[in-house]
């Protein structure tokens, strides 16, 4: 296909944060085309937010369903996939419907509000033959991919102890009181769900993880408090895990921890050495043994995997953030896409999947379960194939 | 204009490195749309890169003396600027013709071969009334805005001492000799002009100084050397300044100084305080005084100059980087551009120009005046309006 | 008194760490003096460590009683201290004896092996009308002194959240099992007590957070594991805790965290700010919030509050370390020593105390009892006064 | 020798700095006792320094030169070395009459105020055969001593560029004229010679360079500045050098670098890797390099040179300052004592020596020369073994 994807963004109207981030996410390598959309579900703020964007007015909608309608019907400039960048709730029913209209889906995380919607849109992806990719887009960051493959190749020896963390301090007061948008939705259980701290920021410790060293949980004790007066929803999670195969892990998340930016870090001890990864300075992973000199690898050199080399577009030195790491999810959706379109669907799409979004639905269900029971509970799982 | 302005790169084909930068910095922002080329100058490999841009093949050319002349004609779709992002020695003749074309440009560093070039240029904007702006891409990051607010807004004093260095290692062998296209340009006077690291990275420097303080150099000592055998230009300077009005500077670059990649940093020293910024970590900057513990100041906070929040795209602990800044030099082309082009031209557009240009050629050949002198030299300059 | 206190060392014989680490603490001053000991449970490598001390050999015992017992009768130059550095087990019977003999006492930590005989201890050291001081040494640093006061001046708020960690490394493998005599000892139930992270870090962590915020825990839910196959006790520690009043709290201390060698760090999140220090780069604090430049204290430096710039002994940018902090227990210690023995006890030493060390001790076996139960448990304590 | 060495001190009085960091230095192992001094040019002030020291006040002085006198009369109990903490003017004559009265020397730097006095001084210590050490402290960091052995081994290669700076802000103000006792002296051209930033902190730089990579300067350019206005001498230096060999050197040194405490750093880059240790954070070494990740070598560990190893007091991660570095140089001082009195002088003692000295205070007058000419001076030299 020798041509720009074509995509139609549901979310991210005026005042929005993660619509403007997919958008250039999608734009960064010039191999996606926004062409539609229904930014919002005012009809004035959707046409204000496509005219913005250069669009053609004709295909900014007022509605995501009229949206849906009207581009499945449309044949030679027909949009292959639709970003979903709309609060929580409105994930699930959109991505069903653009799944069963035959387009490919990106979609934000927490991707649906029950486990229940969250296996079904795995069923459906099954079922269409679709791509979805969910945007945890932490795992775009080259040196998470180093992580990895330091992990899953044996350097630093099998997996004891995990410790992973995203302190945030911007909800440190009642800022929903306020009317800011952002805080407004993520603290209100009709848009978020049942969970604030854990579905914004929970969930990408979870996968992070999971992408990381390939663990499964086997048990979970959860402690969730909401610390500022007045707030809905939990704004601080502690979590202490057992992984199958013996494996020890601390999961924290915060709201409140006042000045914290998103310092999402992630530490894996194992019986030779010991890994770390901090969001705020992306580019480099540190490996700590006491049989040599600490080892700071860092993106963009020779001497680096495969995974983390081909998800880096400058030279090291010359810092890449947080936008090219979420471009990287789309390239490998837009990848898998294309590959689907052209009836070669490829095996190794490096990108989230629903069944990482049922897992982490899952995740969040499990810690309330247990912060409520005061005590240890099952924390296997295995989402829809 | 209520349309993404439309442009024609120069340079920018396979094995190119500042070509895709400048893509991604354009296409960031969903404002800009490359849309003709004349990407080498083999017209197969042009034609190649058109391709892998989707280009309509009618725009993509085997020259760009053949480009400018068509796209001069177009009318309706026609482009809007110019970005030149050749090797050294076409920068001059590609923006001479772009601009008297009628196009604006946008132009890579060192801007020309010769101090008479570089003033040349800048009586041709002046006469032509274009838009021109060099990729000094180091001042479009929001940290750097906010240095040259503190320095500027006098939080530090009166500055005494400035210290910039530009460490670089990937030429510590003779990698141009390997093939390599970028050593091998970027070390050859036909294509690089009488400088390598001071063209290539020593400007910045230069750039970065004036830009954070507003100085100008009263005289200089270089001591540049070639230290890698065999190479034609040299590839380490180390240079002290005396600013007007008094303050004191060190500058270095080098590209021998194995392991590093590209850890441009800039201290400003003042009568109440000093600060600290470093490219490989952009996201921060550092301010010391003796009476009050050190501030960091981070991008992206409520508490910055607004030219700092300007200029940033996400919240605070996402990281940006390089390409971010890149495009914000972009971004106030554009600005200036669609300003220009509705007849009413701005005065604040925040990006380099012909004349930090003009003062970047000078300093070259100054340097180079003064190395081999081995003496001080009169370094004062003022480029022409 | 005008001239240095005399002590004299239990334990610190051929092998051990701590004990020389104690004497350069207590001479780094110039104001106590070393001239007994019973270095070793062997008269011959006692006598061995008595001479390489320079120490006059009739005073170099051959055991800890016959050391109280004749030290006791002396009277010119009797001591006027004993410093306690052998295994947990023989802390509490030579420092009953000790106080009973009219020394005071300093003492590592943990203080005793049960909480009876914690307990025991405090109340002789109230009946004895000795100085006892428990060396947490980590008290002792400058910036943690500025860490409590900033947190009880309420620069950031009301607590809300604490997390602090101590990672080590070096029980990696079985270590006790190759004979290290650190290794061996501290992993031994019977000399060792209950616990094997928890005595020898996870109470420094407990106490640390103690002294910083003053605050007293509610309840605990610990998970006590061990992790390397053979060991006797636990090897790796991860505990949630409520706090009085309501603030919550992560202590987590591990000696299987590959590559990691002291790495305590507290953190205390505030309504207001939060604040971090590190162990391993002990001379900064840091203190950040939303509304502010993040700000870092350094040691030595004029702005800090009295209590750190007391414990400082040279300028700013020099960095002081372990030894240093370690001195200022000793240096508080002696001051009291002198006041108690000028009949003027003093109510502002800033040493640890004996209830400090039941603390601790209430803490271990309470760590214990919830990772036994699998739940929450009342952690609630005072120790006698 | 089975008792302590017994030092006498000359300098080091109430409101002196550097007199109490000697004391500390050479306490802090045990092998070494303060038993005489004149610790200040008033009868009174020297008397109150040794109460203070609990020192017999027979052997307190009025006066260095009755003190050498007294001290060298005594036989039993007489003083093995003399250690001269006082300002720079006085170095030479009291080394010289202590070496002549048959002590040996520990003397702070610089050495002397004149070459002249320097070259004396060597030739004295080879006559009399005492060992001379000078405290340039920071060659006994133990990371200094594997950057030493990185370089000197080989590991990155053939040494090309070497970048060392020590930046202050304390004189940023004219502090002289305050009365603050530090800097009154060391701005004094009758007390502190001919230089002050070059004098107080620019040998260390030029000896740290020495020490690491054993060059020798071939030519030198230098540009000195009095920067603070009403100051008598030079408070910012700045130096280019050439080394014999081809390295290529810049060095900087400055009290008047707003907010900087003593951030003395060297890098040293080599045609295969470059590294960097810096003074504030001295318990690590990087070593960079484009083939694999950059290595960071942490003090305490196996893996480094037994000379890195020897050095070090305590556990990795368990930091050591600049007490223990300084401390350092007494022990290898004391252990050359030791040796030279038992009739078996040491060819390895590693301690900076009256050479060292000599080719400090040619170094400050050689920078005087290029900065006063404004030109590349020679700077070969060779101290008088």
């Amino acid at each position: 296909m020798n041509r720009p994807l074509r995509y139609a963004m549901v979310g991210g109207g005026p005042g929005a944060f993660i619509g403007a981030v997919h958008r250039m996410a999608a734009a960064l390598d010039g191999s996606m085309q926004l062409v539609a959309g229904a930014f919002s579900s005012s009809a004035e703020k959707s046409a204000e937010a496509g005219r913005d964007l250069f669009l053609d007015p004709d295909r900014v909608y007022a509605s995501w369903k009229e949206m849906i309608e009207k581009e499945a019907v449309r044949t030679e400039d027909r949009i292959d996939f639709v970003s979903i960048v709309t609060p929580n709730f409105l994930h699930h029913p959109v991505a069903m419907a653009a799944l069963e209209a035959g387009f490919h889906v990106v979609c934000d995380k927490p991707m649906t509000m029950t486990v229940e919607e969250s296996e079904e849109l795995c069923r459906t992806v099954a079922s269409t033959g679709r791509v979805f990719a969910l945007t945890h887009n932490y795992t775009g960051y080259p040196m998470v991919k180093q992580a990895k493959h330091l992990v899953q190749s044996g350097a630093i020896g099998e997996v004891r102890k995990i410790v992973v963390e995203y302190p945030q301090g911007w909800l440190s007061t009642l800022l929903e009181a306020t009317g800011q948008k952002q805080a407004a939705w993520r603290s209100d259980p009709a848009r978020a769900g049942v969970s604030s701290a854990l579905g914004d920021i929970g969930t990408h410790c979870e996968n992070l993880v999971h992408y990381v060293t390939g663990l499964e949980m086997e048990e979970m004790f959860a402690d969730l408090g909401t610390v500022v007066e007045g707030r809905a929803l939990e704004d601080d999670a502690s979590i202490l895990i057992h992984y199958k195969g013996g494996a020890r892990g601390i999961l924290y998340c915060s709201q409140i921890s006042a000045g914290e930016e998103n310092d999402l870090t992630i530490r894996v001890y194992g019986s030779k050495a010991g890994l770390e990864w901090k969001q705020e300075n992306p580019n480099y992973v540190r490996v700590k043994s006491s049989d040599e000199p600490e080892k700071v690898y860092k993106r963009g050199n020779g001497y680096l995997h495969s995974s983390a080399q081909g998800a880096t577009r400058i030279p090291s030195g010359h810092p890449e953030g947080f936008v090219e790491a979420f471009a990287n999810i789309y390239l490998e959706a837009g990848r898998a896409m294309r590959a689907v379109d052209a009836g070669q669907p490829i095996s190794d799409a490096d990108h989230p999947t629903a069944q990482d979004g049922a897992r982490g639905i899952h995740f969040i269900h499990t810690a309330l379960e247990s912060s409520n029971k005061r005590s240890w509970v099952d924390a296997s799982y295995s989402p829809p194939e």
